[in-house]
C-alpha cells in the first residue's frame, strides 16, 4: 500500500492548526495509514519523526531497514545494534517544544523519550491524526467493502455446517483460517460464544462443547489489504426457543433503526440512542452493556464511536460498526453487527450476509 | 493459566526494592504473567493497580468483566462505557510517588496517568518483572519445551514439501495454519524469504515465486499455552552452490558453538561474542548484522538479551534464543535458530529438529 504524499501534507497542515512541533510514530496503525509502512510490534525502536518543517524521516533497526518502501516520501535512516534509537529520534527532533506521539506507542519509549526531551510538552497523535484518518476517501471505502465481503461470504457458509458436537476454539479455528484463505493478511479475532458463554460479550473462545439447543455467536474480523473487517451473527442448534426468537427479532430491529439513523449529519450518540429506544422499550435496557459501536479502518477499533455522550456528527466517509447486543447473564447473549459507511446517498453497509437468526445442526 | 499469589509477592518485594509505591499493568505480556489474564489491546483501558500495600485491583471494562478469572488473588472492579477509567485508576493510585508503568502500555494511556497523577514520577515496569519474568521456572521451561516440540515438527514437516512453484506467501500461511493446528493459541510471525529476499533478516512474505535454486528462510513461532516457540530454519530448493554449502557449515559451527557457550554465569555479551567470532573469522562477520538473541517467555522477545554490551551474567532457568545469521544482500541469506534454556546441568535446547541444510524439492 502506498498512501502517496497528500496524507504527510495533511497530516502537516493539521499540525500547524494543533500547534504541534513534531509528531512521532511507531507501531500501531497511524504509521501504515500515513507512509505505507507498519512498524513491528517488538522492542527495537521504529519511529517516524515528522516535523512541520523538513523531511520526514524514519528511523528502522538495520535488521529491518530491506523491509521499507520509502515511495520517495520520507527519508530512511537506520540504527545498529548497539546505538540509542531513543537519542536519534530525540536528535531528529530537536528544539520541539509540542510533540505529539503514536498512541499504541509503547510506555518505555514515551518514557525515555521524555527523558531525552525534557523540555518538549507530549501529546496523544489522536489529536492530530484521528479526524483525518476517521474520513475515508473512496479507495479505503473499497477495500473495507471488499474486506466486508470476504467476512460476509465465511458468515454464510457458517449456517450449512455443523455446530453440535464441536468445540467453540475448533470453531474459532476454522473463522481465523477461513479469513486468512479468504485473503486476510491477518485475523484480528474471532470470537466464539456458546449459550451462557455468549453473555460475555468478549468471551474467550473456549473448551465447551456446543450442544443442541445453543445460541451461538460468531463476531470475527482482520486484517485485508490494510483494512479491517468486523462482522457479527447469530446461530441456533436447533429451533429457537420463543423467548430467543421474540428477542433476536427486537435485535434484528435495533440494528436496523441504528443503521438508518446514521445519516450524515447525525451525532454519533443519536445513532447510539437510537438502537438503546429500541431494546429498551422491548424490556432489555439493562441488558444493553456497551456502547453501539466504533470506527473501523486500518485500526479494528478507531473514531467515531457511536457512544453516548459523543456529540461528533456524522460527515460523509466515516465507517464505523452498528452492533446492538442484549446479553442474559447465565442464559444467553446475542449480538448483530455490520459495518457502516455514512454517505451522502444515506448509510450503506459493507456487509451483505442474510441477517436472520440461522437455525444449524 | 493460574500462576498463584506467589509472583505478586515477589513483585511487590521488587518494588520494596527498587522504591515503587505502584504498579501499573495493562496490554503486553507482564499482565498474563502476574495474574493470569491477558488485556484485550483495545482501546478500552484495562489496568491492574498493584501497590506495596493494600490489595491488588484489576480495573476492567464492564464487557469483558466475565472473562476475568481472579483465582482469588486480586479484586475486580469496573467500568461502564460511559466512565472514565484513568481517573478510576488515579484515584486507584493516589498518593503514590513512583509509579512503575507496563512497557507495552498505549501512550495515549500514559500521557493520561501523567496527566491525572502529576505528583507521581513515572517508570518503566521492566525495572520491577523484567528480572523476575526472565528466570524460568520448572513449569515455565516445560511450557517452552511444549511450544519448541511442537514447532519443530513443523520444521521436520517442511522437509518433505514441495517448495518450488509456491509462492512465499503460501508457505507462510501454511505455517500460521499448523502453529494453530499443532495447539498454538496464536501465531506471532512466520518469516519465508527466498532468493534475495533472504537477505532481509525480517523479509515480510510475499508474492515471490520460489524456485529452483533458491535458499529458502522459515522462521516462524507462535504462543502455545501462554508460552513462545520460535525457530529458524533453512531448506535449499535442489542442491546449493558450494558457496553456499560452505556458507551454511560455518552458520551452523557459529550456532553450536553459542550454544555451547551459553552456560550459567558466562555474560550474555560473551555468547554474543562466541558466534560472532566464528563468522567473522570465516570473512562473514560484515553479514552478521544482528545479535545473537533474544529471551523469550510469555513475550516473544523479553530479557536477557544475547548482545554486545550486556555483561548480566546467565542464571539457571534465563531461556533464550540462539540464532546467528548471515546476510549477502542481492543474493541470499540464513539463519539457524534454537530456543535454549541455561540450567546447572549445562544448557539445554527446546528445539531438536535437524539443524542441517535440507534439500527440498
Amino acid at each position: 500500500m502506498n498512501p502517496g504524499p497528500e496524507r504527510l501534507a495533511r497530516a502537516r497542515a493539521r499540525m500547524e492548526e494543533a500547534e504541534v512541533d513534531a509528531l512521532l510514530l511507531s507501531v500501531g496503525p497511524d504509521l501504515p495509514w500515513l507512509t505505507g509502512y507498519e512498524a513491528m510490534p517488538l522492542e527495537r525502536l521504529t519511529m517516524l519523526v515528522l516535523r512541520r518543517d523538513g523531511d520526514p524521516v524514519l528511523l528502522v533497526p538495520r535488521l529491518e531497514a530491506p523491509r521499507v518502501d520509502d515511495h520517495g516520501h520520507f527519508v530512511v535512516e537506520t540504527w545498529d545494534e548497539t546505538d540509542d534509537p531513543v537519542a536519534r529520534v530525540a536528535a531528529l527532533a530537536s528544539g520541539a517544544r509540542t510533540v505529539a506521539i503514536g498512541d499504541h506507542t509503547w510506555a518505555r519509549f514515551v518514557l525515555a523519550l521524555q527523558d531525552a526531551l525534557p523540555t518538549a510538552r507530549f501529546g496523544p497523535a489522536n489529536a492530530v491524526l484521528a479526524p483525518l484518518r476517521a474520513v475515508k476517501d473512496d479507495a479505503e471505502i473499497v477495500a473495507l467493502q471488499r474486506a466486508g465481503a470476504a467476512v460476509d461470504a465465511i458468515a454464510a457458509d457458517l449456517r450449512t455446517m455443523a455446530f453440535a458436537g464441536r468445540r467453540e476454539v475448533d470453531v474459532h479455528r476454522d473463522l481465523v483460517e477461513s479469513m486468512l484463505a479468504a485473503g486476510h493478511e491477518r485475523a484480528n479475532f474471532a470470537i466464539v460464544a456458546a449459550g451462557a458463554n455468549a453473555a460475555s460479550p468478549h468471551h474467550e473462545p473456549g473448551d465447551r462443547v456446543i450442544a443442541d439447543g445453543d445460541l451461538v455467536l460468531c463476531d470475527f474480523g482482520g486484517t485485508m489489504d490494510g483494512y479491517c473487517s468486523d462482522i457479527t451473527r447469530m446461530y441456533s442448534v436447533g429451533e429457537p426457543t420463543s423467548e430467543v426468537r421474540d428477542a433476536y427479532a427486537v435485535l434484528a430491529e435495533a440494528q436496523e433503526a441504528g443503521v438508518r439513523a446514521a445519516t450524515v449529519g447525525t451525532p454519533c450518540a443519536a445513532v447510539d440512542a437510537a438502537t438503546r429506544a429500541v431494546i429498551t422499550a422491548a424490556g432489555y435496557g439493562e441488558q444493553f452493556v456497551h456502547r453501539t459501536g466504533h470506527g473501523i479502518g486500518t485500526e479494528a477499533h478507531e473514531d467515531p464511536y457511536l457512544v453516548s455522550g459523543n456529540d461528533t456528527p456524522l460527515v460523509a466517509g466515516h465507517a464505523f460498526s452498528v452492533e446492538p447486543g442484549i446479553y442474559v447473564p447465565g442464559r444467553w447473549g446475542m449480538r448483530l453487527e455490520d459495518i457502516v459507511v455514512a454517505t451522502d446517498a444515506g448509510p450503506q453497509r459493507c456487509n451483505h450476509a442474510a441477517r436472520d437468526l440461522a437455525v444449524v445442526g
